[in-house]
């Protein structure tokens, strides 16, 4: 067998809890496979396009580095929001990206992402195959949003619904315990702009012991202003403390967004896509000048895409998996795939890492189906929470160090 | 000796992830010691006068209700912001308070709070005293913002400044993997109206390998917008992403709070006290404005207080002790007094329970000395930092139940 080259890994878009757990999987099953060296992209392609890489073993020294790097959340290698051109638009671009690929002898290119990072698998695998080149192409999912078609559920899912289900149950107990004879109510937001997935985790706290939030209002279904406040008046007739989570991204029937009625923030990103915030102190100011009760608003913001000490087992697990799986796919000859996640068994859970042709995958958003929804689609349905519930199951515990969670981070 | 009668015990103020180890404290030491009965009052001071009470042998049936008390978050009983008139303003709330007393044959009344609370102890001890009552009253330190005299610090404090630290390095890490050749600036919101504590606990986040917030504002220290604004400029020439902390209180040198500027919420509590928001917010846009680069902001809100999941040992454990120690002084004979935590050493550390008169207490509210600060007031020293260190240390495992942490709660 021929001596085998070197691979080099990326890592794009908004960071999660376990993407570095996808990276010790790729580096990992590289090394177990004889691939020479492991190259790390610093920022993605765009660091990449700058020659900006690092040989991954001045970092990782040993198995204790591999499982601190799982236990580090946002991207150990720095991440981008690139959106590579097409190819006729500016084939200098992958001219500069292959001549740096041959430069370093690379075999492999991985990219961990989400939608808009397997479009940048499809053209450059795409391009590989048009013009010739060896080398082989392969996608690793990766999105707290779970809006990825195909796969199963994506990696970092999991482990922002551990964070938020745990998040929650701790502001439904701080609510309840504050509220006696005034009513109060809660304002949850969370991340999700155009899938619900993560809302819909708010659910998770419904368990035993905690009845959960009382409404859950995901960007699937137009949300109506007045129907809510309807709904959150009777609740108070019945109970001293409500809570409600909402997504980001909820829109009205006419297409605005809940949050652009405040008038809110304007920036827009790489991708064209208008940043939302405020939705929640949107609506908790609303309701206290409907209802005259005491509100508030509770934003689970950037915490909950890099809470690593709250990370799901299960979902690093998971991430590993993928890693490693896009390397064995490369190495036996696979280009322009994305590695997916296949749920094989529900009860007791168990999931494999499956294959998909990138062409099939790139820029479509899976959004939650509207029968996981109930009829006013004011909450999530039991098929819901089933499908969910395997993905935070266990926890790796974080290493402390002096008090606190100790991560790997880039020795410069 | 004299068969024991019944204590009462109570919760109030904002919760902390630890108040509930308090009551486990009293409780368990209440057992110990042959009080008979233990009476919850629901939603302390406040629920107590209408009677709302419980006899908590209804609510706790084993050691493992016990430990899992230790890890709610929240009060268990329910609080109350209820502050008692002077006792010549309404002596009739008074003769209620001892008729319900008397009538479930209180011995002794133990609550657990911060400055208001203490407050509460002080005129019950006081009016049992003129008129002859034979109940002790002891007060249970209990708050997050470390803002109380007389004690090194407060049960509830430690678990917080552990969540803040390890969000702070978490979201370090976010800001740090999203920036590559385009600036970003977060501002990070920590509560504390009047001390900083909270906020300087984010320097915790300095560690081996993470550099810590480049900024941190307490409210000891008036702000100055246009200093702020050049010292961010300044850092920018130097890195990428730079991180601010800001307490919630931070006031111009005109007695304006910052979150002022920005036009705010004008709520104000039962204790006249301003509810603050928006301070991270105006500041990210400020920046935004000033500056033109990328800005962002995070709220820690209800979350750094409910955080059980994050809970440090030592503080659990020392709200134990100071819930148990209460008893124990009450049934020695002690009233009008709040048990403390006393720093016995350093290195290694180690505390004890004090006590101390509650009229040397209450209402006299303890900063962030000026000299834990450095000069110009943009960042906590190493004496802040060697003082807090010791009480985030060590953690209760969360008790997971299908992937999330259970509480105890109130059965009906």
């Amino acid at each position: 067998m021929a001596k085998k080259g070197n691979i080099v890994v990326g890592q794009s878009g908004g960071p999660t809890s376990v993407i570095n757990a996808s990276l010790a999987g790729v580096y990992k099953t590289a090394k177990e496979r004889g691939f020479h060296k492991v190259y790390g992209m610093l920022h993605g392609i765009q660091g990449f396009l700058d020659e900006q890489y690092v040989d991954l073993s001045t970092q990782i020294h040993s198995d204790m580095d591999i499982e601190l790097l799982k236990r580090t959340p946002s991207a150990f290698l720095g991440s981008c929001r690139f959106k590579l051109p097409d190819i006729h638009e500016n084939p200098d671009i992958y001219e500069k990206i292959f001549s740096i690929l041959d430069k370093l002898n690379i075999e492999v290119f991985i990219y961990i992402g989400g939608n808009d990072s397997m479009d940048t698998i499809k053209k450059l695998s795409d391009y590989a195959i048009v013009k010739g080149h060896r080398q082989k192409f392969l996608g690793v999912p990766k999105t707290i949003d779970n809006d990825l078609a195909l796969t199963d559920h994506t990696p970092g899912f999991g482990s922002a619904a551990k964070y938020i289900g745990t998040s929650t149950k701790e502001i439904i107990r701080d609510a309840q315990g504050l509220t006696y004879n005034s009513p109060m109510i809660t304002v949850i937001e969370v991340m999700g702009r155009n899938a619900g997935w993560l809302t819909g985790a708010t659910a998770l706290a419904k368990t035993e012991e905690c009845e959960g939030p009382d409404l859950i209002y995901l960007p699937e279904v137009a949300f109506d202003v007045e129907k809510f406040v309807n709904k959150v008046k009777d609740l108070l007739k019945k109970k001293i403390s409500v809570v409600v989570a909402v997504s980001e991204g909820i829109k009205l029937e006419d297409g605005r967004y809940v949050c652009e009625l405040s008038g809110g923030s304007d920036y827009v990103d790489a991708f064209g896509h208008k940043q939302l915030q405020g939705t929640a102190a949107y609506l908790a100011g609303l309701l206290k000048n409907e209802i005259g009760c005491k509100t508030r608003s509770v934003e689970f913001s950037t915490l909950q895409r890099s809470a690593s000490h709250m990370a799901s087992r299960v979902d690093i697990d998971e991430a590993f998996m993928v890693g490693g799986a896009a390397v064995k796919a490369a190495d036996e000859g696979d280009t322009g795939k994305m590695v997916v996640i296949d749920r094989v068994s529900d009860d007791p859970y168990s999931s494999a890492a499956g294959i998909y042709d990138v062409h099939k995958i790139a820029n479509n958003e899976k959004l939650v189906p509207r029968n996981w929804l109930n009829r006013d689609g004011s909450y999530v349905t039991d098929d819901f929470l089933n499908y969910i519930e395997p993905l935070i199951q266990g926890d790796y515990s974080p290493f402390m160090v002096n008090g606190l969670p100790q991560h790997l981070v880039m020795k410069k």
